[in-house]
């Protein structure tokens, strides 16, 4: 990849920073009342999405050059590059083909594309057989609980994919366990059943520390109930590109679905690793996800800038991170069923975009990916809103809105969708002081005590956010949602300089864990660590000695 | 309560920031490594937690400053005011009496006390009752299940402890359900059996919108099941100060246990808003909670200001918040049983904390609470670590770390406190581009390629992290980890000139919702709302008549 100036050093951005001061003063409410057109031509569609982001902070005029911007930045070449499976993961070499894994056709890489139609077909006979009750234990017993064994990307997708499309599973009740903490695994195994349990092992190197710990409790729980060592096939599904550790674990190569070098973790849940969500929902409906990740891909690929919904996502994200120092981005899912969007989006957007140098080793002199948290509406307008509301920080909001329910229940329903969109107006709208005091007069309070509360009761407003419709949460609805967020993290990315695909910074941390761990467990010391680290783990010592009072 | 000076009015408030900015360049691991005292003089007992701060962005100087503006603001003065019952809550007019919940002795407020000791009783009545199997259903079954209705402070709280002690659990399952969306009830009790199924409805005014629809969802549940009127008093208690709505809705008197207006929501997990806790861990443990909290209580009175845990904590988060502009605050407790922690601390001390005027309605000129957010370890370390190693944000992070397990995997375990120990020395430490070179020519890289990659690998390290520990998760420590962070709260509000206790900016939310409600019921518009409102509405109404793509 040949070097490529800083997106600071770019034609137009220091314009950016006029134009983001003149709009703190101008009221998104007034933009809106201005131009009769503006509520319709500030919304998007693509792959069955509707993206309203009519009440941003954001002129025309400021839209436009964020675009000349994104021309400058040469986004168009970056997403050509990205389908055609350049080695945009520059620092290891290697493409980032997470839209094949979705393609119905080959796209020009006919070698890669057989690997991954052999891989959905290894995806949709083990669904089939698990759904079909064809699946026995070790006992002759039918196999009815699945429990995915993986963490970050290994977890955070297929967790939330599998959650959230439950009004369409079948037969077989999946479980998820990431956490290196014991309690993890154990609270999961309580109501399970040895003898009608798979586990499905995720982990790339078969390597992952977390997950081969718990991988080994489970064959252990496993051994104690009477499962012999050639029973292990009829329990263990490894997804993996290390089949020799898998087989050293017991895991025949026929139990073995391929990973790729050239999938990140955070964007295989389209791989075998959502096979857990392909056995919940059924092979059909696990394609049709893939579909609507591909509808999305069409998208991205194929439309114009002013007209690209995750390339539009990104642009306000670097709205606000540059030049408003916003340092966050908070979603708020009006559908418990996406109670676990954000997690699986802070390991997308965070993972991808924390980094402070660029693709070719430069410290970047500006801010790159914020700190993405959330909820599932209407919780956090019981807990966080509050600051959203009145507090002193800029938070940019996504609220991703399915207008119809699966659970029938349709009146109750429109009490959900009705908080979605005042939460979206009250942002924008906030409260005068002239009609904070109004409603305090109105509810009988004289006019000292109006006086006194009416700061109180006043709101800033003009705080920006976007709204994100679809029909319903389907397997359809859900592909094309996390495709969205997958393209508006790369073209941040790309905007930045960053590469998204590496993640070097969690190396050290890996390191300096076995050694910690190699300490606790009695080994000699090549040297101390700081003195704060060795206090801890002298703290540590001593509460194992039945003292916490070390 | 007394207008008294803004934070940046008080003295030395501008030699912080010259302090601030001098610290920028000092390298907190070289502190270390001077003062060979810090590694303990930076570390702070109470009530069976133990907090190290020596791996700040603090030298003693900047310490010693920002106890000085901590005794300036009067916060000792405000600690006072907080246990003697004082209307502190300014707007309201009210006192938070939330230590008094559990408290010991009257500490001078006989009448409260009387009151918080007999919903005790009631309490400890309910808890045995249902533990000891004496409470039955409308058919004559014994209740098994216990699901707690409530949404903010009358879910987080709950939720959080009756997790967090599962090891303690008695015969009872406790499930929460706080979304209006119907998929959260119908989910819930897809599990349950109505005979045996019993309801606590939390809600302070028996209003709370979607607090009373899932209740009447579960009344309609309850007589689909064949309970007729006169038993709905063996399947629901109500924790509310509005006896009669709960009689209206069919709760009988003997059913309502009661709810006080100087209690908070957020701060309510004591009183009998924790009463499903109670169920749950049976009475001697939910008293230990409330003492572990109390001895919080007395150190957070009682101790000095340098050696005031809450306090400390506090002037750490007005350092990074209003000199290092950090506006947000990550919380990681490594033991899955605290998953739901960040959650209950978002509530806290965002909707405390989350204002722009001073308790008597002046605009702040600085920055107030921040955004809290977080995840169990070792989960964040395979998602957003990366950002907190490598990214351009300021991320001060709390580690909290219990010693021992309830699992008996301490083998396991000690893995999860290796990575802890390990995650907060690393952020400190970093990797210089010397070390990031010479460990990449020790994997066998040629030097260009190393030179190359040496930037990736590099991390600038001196993030500043908090490591707090106890010996194990237990009700007391619980207790005093919760009432350590509610005081915190306090104490930031105190220095901000925040009142903590009022929410009025979720207010406007709720009118817009009902008047958005009513027009997609069919009701007439009093005006048109803003053309995006207007537009998203539309929107709505033709995906109801299946056409999603109006």
């Amino acid at each position: 990849m040949t070097s490529r100036p800083l997106l600071s050093e770019l034609p137009g951005y220091s314009d950016l920073q006029a134009l983001a001061n003149g709009v703190k003063s101008t009221s998104v409410s007034q933009l809106l009342q201005d131009d009769p057109g503006r509520a319709t031509d500030f919304t998007l569609e693509a792959a069955g999405l509707r993206l309203d982001y009519s009440k941003h902070l954001l002129t025309t005029a400021a839209l436009e050059q964020l675009l000349r911007l994104a021309e400058h930045a040469g986004v168009a070449r970056d997403i050509a590059a990205l389908f055609s499976g350049e080695p945009i993961n520059n620092t290891e070499d290697r493409p980032a083909l997470h839209t094949l894994l979705r393609a119905s056709g080959s796209q020009g890489l006919e070698g890669k594309f057989q690997e991954v139609v052999a891989a959905r077909a290894l995806m949709q006979t083990w669904a089939e057989r698990l759904n079909s009750g064809a699946q026995q234990g070790f006992s002759g017993a039918t196999i009815t609980d699945v429990v995915n064994i993986g963490i970050g990307g290994s977890d955070l997708g297929p967790r939330l994919v599998s959650e959230a499309l439950r009004p369409f599973h079948g037969n077989i009740s999946c479980h998820y366990v990431a956490n290196v903490d014991p309690a993890d695994l154990q609270d999961t195994l309580l109501e399970l059943d040895p003898e009608t349990t798979l586990f499905i092992v995720c982990s790339k190197s078969f390597r992952t520390e977390e997950t081969l710990t718990n991988s080994l409790a489970a064959r252990t729980w496993l051994r104690n109930a009477g499962a012999g060592e050639d029973a292990l096939g009829k329990h263990f599904i490894a997804v993996t590109s290390n089949l020799q550790a898998a087989a050293e674990f017991g895991i025949p190569a026929g139990n073995c679905l391929p990973m790729w070098d050239w999938v990140g973790g955070r964007y295989s849940v389209w791989s075998a690793i959502g096979l857990s969500c392909a056995i919940a929902v059924g092979w059909e409906n696990f394609a049709a996800f893939l579909a609507g990740a591909e509808a999305m891909d069409r998208h991205f690929r194929n439309s114009e800038p002013a007209a690209n919904m995750p390339l539009l996502m990104s642009l306000l994200e670097i709205w606000y991170n540059n030049f408003f120092q916003a340092g966050n981005h908070v979603v708020l899912p009006y559908d418990n069923s996406l109670q676990h969007l954000p997690a699986f989006l802070q390991q997308l957007t965070m993972e991808s975009n924390g980094k402070c140098v660029s693709e070719d080793g430069r410290a970047l002199p500006y801010t790159t990916g914020a700190v993405l948290w959330g909820s599932a509406g209407t919780m956090g307008q019981h807990s966080f809103h509050q600051l959203l509301h009145q507090g002193t920080l800029l938070c940019p909001a996504d609220f991703v809105l399915p207008l119809n329910t699966h659970t029938g229940m349709r009146e109750q329903h429109r009490r959900l969708v009705a908080n979605c969109l005042a939460q979206s107006r009250t942002l924008m709208v906030g409260r005068t002081q002239e009609a904070a005091r109004a409603a305090l007069l109105a509810r009988g309070l004289g006019a000292q005590e109006a006086d006194r509360l009416t700061p109180h009761l006043a709101m800033p407003g003009n705080r920006p956010n976007s709204v994100i419709t679809m029909h319903s949460v389907n397997p359809g609805s859900l592909g094309a949602l996390l495709a969205l967020y997958e393209h508006r993290t790369f073209c941040s990315a790309r905007l930045w300089g960053i590469n998204p695909f590496d993640q070097w910074g969690v190396e050290l941390g890996k390191e300096i864990g076995s050694e910690i761990l190699g300490r606790l467990s009695g080994e000699a010391s090549p040297g101390p660590m700081d003195p704060s680290t060795e206090r801890l783990m002298r703290e540590w010592r001593a509460a194992q000695e039945g003292d916490a009072r070390a």
